[in-house]
């Protein structure tokens, strides 16, 4: 019917509704959706129809579509969201912008690049060293997202460090609003500036269709080093003083003890060829040499003990026992300039007695692994466990209260460990791995009895798990994410989160979609719900 | 009346209709105020009543009086502002926020600064490197700006190349909206990023009462460069080159060749001592040994003929008779840092021919006498001519087409100069300084017989320069302000420039001063229009 309507409607226009396209369109790579599909629950949200326009003149048309017959729309990246940005209803059509991936522009002398939305991110990349720039985007999902997706959920890179999150590089943004209007929103340096009401409005203003992006000079030469701290507090320390220092890595990576271990524990081989990793967007992806072991016996166990490790891993003596914290740092540049920072780095770290110089080893390690972690999950998921990750971020000043409070709210429930990476002069971000399962609680009492009971009990913990990191991660005075987005994982706390700034998403929403068409529940349920009641 | 109503709504908010204050506030440094008042219009734009809140609180009961009473509010800094975002009516309550100065929060670590909005820029700066740190924000007009104006007009300082403009700086901002709410907004690290639609927004959203700024550590030490190129155009290439090599000099400046003249011929002593500056917000106050001679014989009679000079300054000969531009450079920050970042920056600049290394000399004559020229627009318009600045921006790619459009559509009317002045890897401002008189057109023709003429002559030219030059901008591809602010004075092209983003600007403004109470005509005049419009 959807279809037909369409086929009516936008003849030229490709559409599928095949079950094997709504499956394949019915979610992202958020864990809950995992787990859903385990328990059997694989078509709960496939849509109407999936369409690939070709031009923003397509999507403008689509929208006007959308707009006359009050269809719902999902913008479509490759799906590598984590946080359930995507999630379809029948009557609803998922828009993917795959087949919108021409450049449209090079500036050289900027230098930018208006390229569209759907253009994904490694030929992006690629083609842009040929042309001898580097837009310095590298998210762990390169393989498996775009340009769009970036910008709709503010991605941050492995090397923001130096080049920043998607936010800092966006110049221009084209949108088809949800009226199917077609608007160029520029950065401004005077009055509002709109772009960043766009950057990170995850679908719901309208679907983004070319950004233009500045550019930088592919680097030419990098430098590299690696310290041990006794306690992951010295650590972050450490990076707090590279960065207010002025340096710039464009890497830094800071693992907690058992992290760390995991790194020296296992080696390259074994995080080549074995790592079981725990995220699919993939910051997990990078521990120097890989977290193996995710699947292994033993840590299946302690996923029914959570609170045992996490325990062991609060204790001072526990850190030290498994070697300490470890920082890796990248940077990159032309000449000699990277080897330069390097020494600098090493004058400011190691005047301080509690940092170890690892050598260039580990942070070269990182580099050569940096994409092997990721699209690990499976062998996890199937083991009837689960595993996800949460990135949050605080000022220097509140990140120890953050850390402290998601860590024990957290780890009431699952196994939790920690990096830190994407840090800026005033604060970092902390990425959290959980692990868990459907551990009795308390420990000792009776496990589920059928498959059922057990995925409920999964679910269970999971929601659990959610609930407690995000109140806890606002009770810290941090963000309740740093970079991949909101979407329905965390939509239930983001009105509070924004506090204030709920009114203006709201009169944003209706000035961009007044028939609230775009991405419906997603980002900020109130604005779609506050929307909807306003509507005649 | 209205200061009446006040003292009876609000009897402890100090409040004043004297006429002694409503002429001080009835309008800032937007020299179109200068040409009325010396035209004999000083009361022309008198408030009916001037408040000084001491608190958010009194901001808010103020608000809420001025909502319920239909009461228009003009928020008020330090007045230094240049293009008329303040000009009050007599049914107008101006609200000065000067005796809100307080340091709410210092976070050492972060590290970061919670001030409220009235606190003037020196005194801040000051106490600031008491402790340790720096803002690294230094407007020219920092002794006579305050916080709350940085962040409404979005000002940039001399060293925005490292610490970038105040926008930057950031990082929550508490306002009072039109409805007398206090929200606090934040930087976000996920969904729509709300902190970039109120810094910008000139008071039309509400009043700024504090912002929660970035430090850095205090420099302790720096490093300067200068070289001359025999064209402008070789000069920004320079500047192009380091800032897209990773290079992130506080400072750096480059004079057109005129400009640069100014600056050799002047020298320090004579920059210092009898200067007759363009420009009271001040970024003509920084040429290097400052320009002198504005107010001399031979400039007045190029007033009168400014295509002349024009074209002089147009060839490329010319330039070369000049001595060609210059571009000084300063570097701060710690140790041998800035020396070696100057090292790398001559390597650079001076692989190309083109490039003269000038030493150290003129960019420590620059930093010695930066805020030398400010404050001397008065000889200027004493003479019956005038004086103002315009600075605009583009990308590299656009920056000659800018520089030449403005330049030609500015210079048949006026004496054109310019420098090139907060500097991006991306692009770069470009800082016009016009000098203009009622100048007969053709200038062979009569010039005007009677002060009244000769006062609206003045005013025409003053006019029709700006409607070209903004004209000239935007048909360029640039912005029309790069750190001014809009006013009045650019609200015209606001709604041309800001495009499809003017439906949401009228959005917010709805959302957060739903009876159009704050600054009425300010910024998008649209917005305020559409409004009324609807009001019942």
């Amino acid at each position: 019917m959807l279809l037909d309507d369409l086929a009516k409607a936008l003849p030229k226009l490709r559409a599928s509704a095949d079950a094997a396209d709504q499956v394949a369109y019915a979610r992202d790579l958020w864990p809950r959706h995992h787990m859903a599909v385990r328990a059997g629950r694989v078509a709960e949200h496939r849509p109407g129809a999936i369409v690939w326009p070709t031009s923003t003149k397509d999507v403008a048309e689509l929208v006007k579509w959308a707009q006359k017959t009050g269809t719902s729309l999902v913008p479509f990246g490759a799906g590598s969201g984590v946080c359930g940005g995507v999630l379809p209803r029948e009557d609803v059509v998922v828009v993917d912008l795959k087949r919108m991936d021409r450049w449209r522009k090079l500036d050289r002398e900027a230098p930018s690049l208006d390229v569209e939305a759907g253009h994904m991110g490694v030929p992006l990349e690629e083609r842009l060293n040929r042309e001898g720039f580097t837009l310095g985007h590298f998210p762990s999902s390169i393989l498996c997202s775009t340009v769009g997706g970036w910008v709709a959920a503010r991605s941050a890179g492995q090397c923001s460090g130096l080049y920043g999150k998607i936010e800092d590089m966006v110049a221009e943004l084209e949108m088809v609003t949800g009226t199917g209007d077609v608007v160029t929103l520029k950065r401004r340096t005077s009055g509002p500036d709109l772009v960043p009401l766009v950057v990170g409005s995850e679908g719901i203003f309208g679907i983004i269709t070319s950004a233009t992006l500045r550019l930088h000079p592919a680097p030419t030469s990098r430098g590299f080093a690696a310290w041990s701290f006794k306690t992951t507090e010295d650590g972050w320390e450490a990076m707090r003083l590279l960065f207010q220092s002025g340096l710039r890595p464009a890497v830094s990576r800071l693992y907690d003890p058992f992290d760390a271990m995991l790194a020296r524990m296992g080696g390259v081989k074994r995080g080549d060829a074995k790592a079981k990793g725990a995220d699919a967007k993939g910051g997990r992806a990078s521990a120097p040499g890989a977290a193996p072991g995710w699947g292994t016996a033993a840590l299946r166990q302690v996923l029914r003990r959570p609170e045992l490790m996490n325990e062991l891993l609060h204790s001072r003596a526990g850190g030290r026992a498994m070697g300490g914290a470890m920082l890796v740092v990248v940077f990159e540049g032309t000449g000699d300039r990277p080897a330069r920072d390097v020494e600098e780095a090493r004058r400011l770290i190691e005047a301080s007695p509690r940092a170890k110089y690892e050598g260039e080893g580990p942070a070269q390690k990182w580099l050569k692994h940096r994409y092997a972690v990721s699209y690990r999950q499976a062998p996890m998921f199937a083991t009837g466990a689960f595993v996800d990750t949460m990135e949050v971020a605080a000022t220097w000043s509140r990140l120890g209260a953050l850390y402290e409070g998601v860590r024990r709210a957290a780890g009431e429930h699952v196994f939790v460990m920690a990096h830190f990476s994407h840090a800026y002069p005033d604060g970092c971000c902390i990425y959290f791995s959980f692990a868990g399962s459907a551990a009795p609680r308390p420990f000792w009492g009776r496990g589920p009895k059928t498959q059922r009971e057990w995925d409920r009990a999964c679910e269970e913990t999971y929601d659990a798990t959610w609930r407690a990191a995000l109140a806890a991660a606002v009770e810290a005075g941090g963000t309740i994410a740093h970079h991949h987005g909101v979407g329905r994982s965390k939509a239930p706390r983001m009105t509070s989160e924004i506090g204030a700034g709920v009114d203006v998403v709201r009169a944003m929403k209706r000035a961009f979609d007044p028939r609230g068409i775009m991405n419906p529940g997603n980002l900020l349920p109130d604005a779609h719900d506050a929307h909807a009641a306003e509507k005649p």
